[in-house]
Parts: structure tokens; C-alpha cells; sequence
């Protein structure tokens, strides 16, 4: 069973699996980072060590790598033969070397440092090399969230694929959407309820048919006078690719 | 007081608008629509009268146009010289002809017939031609919304705009992640809770401020293997177009 973790980063992903665990009894023994001060607040945070050096790393039942996809690699070749797992949507489990004892825990959600996102409701994405330590890293993660399921590395990358588009492209599109508020002195206020129901309305219809809007029901008229509307070149392409793409998709 | 009121349309917008002035006692006392089918049912639902002829208007204290945008110019010259509003975010006022006693109630929602919104929460603009009408359709307004506010033609076509972007917009991106998990048989379930977090962090940070993704962060490797990844063109542009977008938002 794994009781003692050291966690090798200290960004949003490092902080909140850190404050996630320590919640449910899981000691951080140590936090590894380059970065000295947000890894010496997270150490300080969670009660654990905290180094620069990888030469300082404890012995534990799991090191948890936190860090950016293209440092992973990096990292593995300074670390001993103990358990580990990587917690990237795009990376394959190949890159920790296949280690006796490694995996994947990568966590669906959008995490910050600082918003303490429920993590119960949190689809936790596992994978490992051997059935031994995916159970043991199921167990791990069943403690901090309801939806642990298992993923190989090919459908994890499809899923982080989605979650870029479904969750970033939304996010850009909100922002645009606030650009044209600012600029005309409209309360983004306003339009608040309707992203959050346009999102809360996956959950009882699917997408494909829930699409309304001028594209969706082929007002061109509409999208004419849109992209007039629309100052910046770059917004006044997406609306008009995602338009064009709607009034397809739809047989407009 | 607007007390009685007849409804030209039976789709979406005039479904959800007769049921919630049903449950605050406002009488609907007739329905009008050229479709016959969905017409009467909601006149059925709501004990209206029904008819597809204007000739058969009764008098009521409002008459409600909730049509397409293009058909309204056509109806409004068929209507005798009664209060009255239509319902369009895209439509100026003007477009009532100036009757004596016009205005515009738009709500900000995404509206379905079948799907009952809170309507206490949706944001109601309303605008009219003169004072007295504006506090009537404002108070009507109020009985069924707590978020009424007054708003001119330029800017609710503005409005519009944004809510085209910020909700269509993202629910397409939902339809297209959606998509790829389909293609590689992962079950859609997995990204609810991320979809719906990311609609949530607008009201606790500004969507700009709140961007993450390979495209925020500057990673373009994973950006080339996600267009790789992508099968269909369109997806394909729609990809490359907000990640260059949001590349160039974010200097990197």
C-alpha cells in the first residue's frame, strides 16, 4: 500500500495532488523542484522536505513526477529504481524507461495552485506496467477522487487531445466573448448563465444535437453582420471558420 | 399592468416564455403560429386559445413576438397598433415600427422547449420606446427573472455577438471533442467535469487570465501532434487557427 510519496515538482498539478493527498493521510515525505520558491512553500504547505537536488531524493513508495511533458525524460534518468508514476495527458508510460514499478495517474481537470477544485468528481486516468502496482495506484487514487478508471497511454493522448479542445478552445471563446463586452462597456456579467448552462447541458442532451445559434440553423444573414461587427482580423476568422464548419456540419 | 398577453410563435423561446408567465398567474390568452402542430400544443399546455390567422387576435395588454429575426418585419405589419415586444438579440427595436407602445424583451439564454431553465437566474434585457411601457415590461419581466436590465438596440446586438461566441462557439468545440472520443471508443463521461469546471472558473477569474493548454503555454510540439492526431480537415483548421490565436494572445 502506499502511504509515503515525494513529489517531484511544485506546479498546479504538484499542488494540488499534494494538498489532494495529505487531506486523505498520504505523508509527502519531500517535494523536488528547480523552482526554490514555490517548491519551498508547497514543501512548507504540506509538511514535507523540499530540495533542488535530486541527490537529496528519499527513499518512498511512490515519486510522483509533476512536471512539464518535455522535462519528464530528463528527470527519470536521475532517479533510482523505485516506483513512479507521470501524471501527463500526452505523454505515453514508455518514457519512465519501464521502470519495475511505473505508470500514469493523470488527472481530467483544469488545476490551478490556488482553487481547491473538487477532486472527488475528478476523473483520475491510471496505467501501469504491472497489475501489482496498478492496483496499488488505484487504491491511491480512489482516495482522493470517485472516477478512477483505467486508460492505456494511445486513448490518453486522444483524451488529452479532447480535453485541449473542449476545455482551452471554450476558454479562448469566452475570452474573445468578453473582448467584444469590454469594448462596447457591457457587464460580461451578463453572460455568465449562459456559458455555465451551455456547459451544465452535456449532461442531459449531447452537444451534436444541442447546437443553436446562427450557423446551426443557417441565418446567414446573421454571421454577415457578425463579422462586420468583429474589429480584430483573428476573431473575425474564427467566426468565420467555426461558422463555416457549423453550417456544414448542420447541411446548412 | 400587463396582466393578459398573446404569443406569436410556439418554438423554443415562446415555449419557455409562455410556461414561466404561466406559473406567475400572467394569463396567456392566446397563442399564434403558422405551425399548427406545435401551436396548439403549447396552447394546449398553457389553456390559450389557438389560431394561424391574425385575423383572430384578441386584445391583450402585450403581444409577444417570438419568431426567426427575418419573419418579424412581415408579422409586425399584420399587427394592429397594440403594446408590443419582440425577443430578438439581433434585432433593433426599430423594426416594431414605432408603434406607441413598443420595446424589446431579449433573454440571454440558451432556450429549449423542452428543458426547463432557471429562468430566475437569466438575464432579461429589456429596452422600449417610451418610459411608462419600459417600467411595465420591466415589472412583467421581474415576475419571472431577477436579473432584468435595460439595454439599447447597439449594444444587445453586441451582446449577441458574444453570446454566438461564448456559448455556440464552445458548444461546437464540445461536439468536436466529443468526436474524437467516439473515434477511439472513450467514453464521453470522462470530460463532463472538466467542460463544466471550465465554464465555472468565469465567475472566480477572468477567462484571459485562466488559459491553459499546449497553446498558452507555448508548447508546440504537442500542437503539430495534436494536428497529426486530428483526421478531419475542418478540425484540423479549426485547431491550427485557435492555437496560433491563442499563441499570439499570449506572446509565445
Amino acid at each position: 500500500m502506499i502511504k509515503k510519496i515525494v513529489i517531484i515538482g511544485s506546479g498546479n498539478v504538484a499542488t494540488r495532488f499534494a494538498l489532494e493527498f495529505k487531506k486523505v493521510n498520504i505523508k509527502i515525505l519531500q517535494i523536488i523542484s528547480r523552482n526554490k520558491n514555490s517548491g519551498q512553500n508547497l514543501a512548507k504547505k504540506v509538511q514535507a522536505l523540499f530540495s533542488t537536488n535530486f541527490d537529496d531524493l528519499i527513499k518512498s513508495d511512490l515519486i510522483l513526477i509533476c512536471v512539464n511533458d518535455d522535462n519528464i525524460k530528463l528527470i527519470v534518468k536521475k532517479l533510482p529504481n523505485l516506483p513512479m508514476v507521470h501524471t501527463s495527458g500526452n505523454k505515453s508510460m514508455s518514457i519512465l524507461d519501464n521502470r519495475s514499478n511505473c505508470g500514469v495517474i493523470y488527472p481530467l481537470q483544469t488545476l490551478n495552485k490556488d482553487d481547491d477544485v473538487n477532486f472527488k468528481t475528478t476523473p483520475i486516468c491510471i496505467e501501469s506496467n504491472n497489475s501489482v502496482f496498478e492496483n496499488d495506484i488505484f487504491l491511491l487514487c480512489r482516495k482522493i477522487s470517485n472516477k478512477v478508471c483505467y486508460l492505456n497511454s494511445e486513448k490518453r493522448k486522444y483524451l488529452h487531445l479532447s480535453a485541449v479542445i473542449a476545455s482551452n478552445f471554450s476558454n479562448f471563446c469566452y475570452h474573445i466573448a468578453k473582448k467584444q463586452l469590454d469594448d462596447k462597456n457591457i457587464d460580461f456579467e451578463l453572460i455568465k448563465p449562459l456559458i455555465l448552462e451551455t456547459a451544465n447541458k452535456i449532461f442531459y442532451t449531447q452537444p451534436e444535437s444541442s447546437q443553436t445559434g446562427p450557423a446551426a440553423r443557417g441565418d446567414k444573414r446573421v454571421i454577415k453582420e457578425h463579422l462586420e461587427m468583429l474589429k480584430d482580423d483573428n476573431y473575425k476568422k474564427i467566426y468565420k471558420l467555426l461558422s463555416e464548419s457549423i453550417l456544414k456540419a448542420y447541411g446548412k
